[in-house]
């Protein structure tokens, strides 16, 4: 095999994919991660489940002398071809890996005792084999490990893209270990932020360049300069210190983990009441594993009714001053908090839409309130993010997560959206 | 070139994508569109915007003798070099496409009146160019006119979903008239299967073949035999049969929403109490447009303290069973229902993981319950579901989801869990 690695190449198997009934995110979450570290990605090869297809571009692949990332073809059916490709190709045969197949014995022999269904253990077996001179890369999610076959610069992953985050770290030490050039590379998330407003004060570049991928949040930049070049380090540097000064309470990896690790810390609980996010706050917290001991719950009030029944909200500000309105974010922050014993509670109230708008509230509209027991403090803003339903719910909560996290870090300061404070919860 | 068209090759190209800022979901988008229709889509390759390996790409795929739809790279900016590398492909000089050139140079110069924006119109009018022997697809959406070189079987769309769903009939009418054979096909989803489990009494393959992609929720089955085949229809149908004998009350397209149309025409309101799933499954419910109809809300009760506060669930029955048991998977989804004047209730309780798991209850254990109140009973299913915590919140939602829809179309039976019943709620 050549010595001269200059870049990866994906191999995403998949006939689901290749028949259109999964979108292949993959790719992405591959490009993303390599991109951030400097490596380069060349090019990502979608393709059925077809032994002459996959054996060609692991050929091609390999004759250019770069990595080969494969992803799919990991699992116990008969199209999940893998491993017996891999020995085809470079001449191995198949054997056990000892640890994936205790655990799958493991899996198979409790679900067998708990369900009385019986499978067929050498079928399931199947997904624990490797090539002989492979390396297996743990697989803490599912049963089949992942490969790494050191003689090809070849690694085969799962296709399931929680399979491959929790093998990644793996993975990527494993890719770093052989020895690839990475560009000079810093990644700035800057929250509530659009594209548009982001280049207004932006420096000449020369050396460096920089790359925005706007996000539902806000927007992630990424500042690229050469491998080896101190110019370019110079310049990343002082263009991340641009950024920073003009964006200084925006700029952070997760706003919510942030929230949690304040929390913890401060032995603090929270806890939510969603009407138009339906549920998204709660499940993104929960998303995190250990919220348990400072994540009280959810009250999803989505219908009006629900708003009083979970959140205590009075029928009378409803009629008053609508669902949608400063006073009944309000409302739902403090009823839930008290109700839930919380420290502190974010509320969301809006108009995802397609229908419901009014002249006054058009869709896109939405008061998020966050409810300060500590300070018997409640503060709500009204945000306008018309980017049609999915992208507005999205917006919503990140924008919410960071308007906590902004309050807990005490720089809250006085955002440009319309603001209503009230006080005595 | 070949007459024998087998198959079409998709070329996407963009560095955004390739960057791993972009998430392509064009890829997807054709895949779908041709397999429903039964075509054979070969390969999608992503590639950088770099003239070598676009050439390269193309010249391969020409050589197989495929059809090949490119996308990207027909905007107005330098790094859009669709037009320019198929001149130089083909030996062929670009010209502008007259009603493009129109609707460009109207477009920009009301621009300029309207917003005194001057731009330059020869930069502009990049985008109207063809190749002159090139028949223009005509874009409603953007400007840059798509691009069918029948000499070669190519077709150029742009990379915008927007401007590609506009073209697609044309385009499609195009495809169609070059005479691609078109397979049948059947499409399965089989919900809470595994892999494993499907294939244990599968008949002998003789015509058709079958696909499998395994998801938190089950397994979706592709059945596919060659056109004009009589024999592989029957096999088709005969597969069919098996796998709908099987699971009679398992393939359904989405359960969530079958529920919803059921809700929404009986005039029946639901509700939810979620504990491990923290929200996913409120959140999947108002994922959908006009559920409001029918979806009361959820009590997202985390805590224990939660499921008492929002649920009304009695602390001694925590106290005597735990809150990962039978009795306060039932108290839940009878709370709940109580509190939010539902007639129907669904509730989770259980281990998500990492921690919190017991020799008893080990990770991945889950009560699901559902309150009937037109009924006045109530039904707690215990399962399994020990994938990691992502997988298993998606798996416990769409198993109670299922169960749910069974039980609303009169067809629950008795599935191989372990099972509780009450009444009197």
């Amino acid at each position: 095999m050549s010595t001269a690695k200059k870049a990866i190449r994906l191999c995403i198997t998949g006939s689901e994919v290749m028949n259109g009934f999964v979108l292949d995110r993959n790719t992405q979450f591959f490009a993303s991660e390599l991109y951030a570290l400097g490596y380069e990605l060349k090019e990502s090869r979608i393709i059925h489940d077809d032994p002459q297809q996959i054996l060609a571009a692991w050929r091609e692949f390999s004759a250019s002398g770069d990595i080969i990332v494969n992803s799919g073809g990991l699992g116990p059916t008969s199209d999940d071809l893998t491993v017996d490709l891999l020995c085809e190709w470079l001449g191995d045969t198949a054997i056990y890996d000892a640890h994936a197949e205790k655990r799958t014995r493991f899996f198979f022999e409790r679900r067998a005792r708990l369900q009385k269904v019986s499978v067929a253990i050498d079928v399931a077996l199947r997904q624990a084999r490797i090539p002989s001179r492979a390396h297996a890369i743990k697989n803490s999610v599912g049963l089949a490990p992942g490969i790494f076959m050191p003689e090809a610069n070849f690694f085969a992953l799962p296709g399931f893209p929680d399979e491959i985050r929790g093998m990644w770290p793996e993975t990527l030490s494993l890719i770093e270990a052989l020895g690839l050039k990475r560009a000079q590379t810093k990644i700035l998330p800057v929250w509530g932020v659009g594209e548009s407003q982001l280049f207004s004060g932006m420096p000449e570049l020369k050396k460096v360049t920089v790359g925005v991928h706007a996000l539902p949040w806000g927007c992630r930049l990424f500042l690229r300069g050469a491998a080896d070049d101190t110019e370019a380090t110079a310049e990343v540097a002082a263009l991340s210190e641009v950024f920073t000064s003009a964006f200084p309470q925006q700029i952070i990896e997760s706003p919510l983990q942030a929230i949690i690790a304040i929390l913890k810390t401060q032995a603090k609980k929270l806890a939510l009441a969603e009407s138009c996010t339906g549920g998204l706050a709660a499940k993104q917290v929960t998303d995190l594993a250990g919220v348990s001991a400072v994540f009280q719950g959810a009250a999803v009030t989505y219908a009006n009714s629900a708003k009083a029944a979970l959140a205590d909200v009075d029928a009378e500000i409803i009629a008053a001053h609508g669902a949608v309105s400063f006073e009944c974010a309000r409302a739902m922050a403090e009823g839930v908090a008290t109700r839930l014993d919380a420290d502190y509670a974010l509320s969301f109230t809006g108009i995802a839409g397609p229908d419901g708008g009014t002249r006054e509230k058009p869709v896109g509209t939405v008061f998020i309130g966050i409810c300060d027991r500590t300070k018997s403090a409640t503060r709500v803003a009204r945000f306008s993010f018309p980017f049609g339903r999915e992208r507005f719910r999205n917006a919503v909560v990140a924008a919410g997560f960071l308007a906590l996290w902004q309050m807990l870090e005490g720089t809250a300061g006085n955002p440009p959206w319309p603001l209503k404070e009230f006080s005595g919860v």
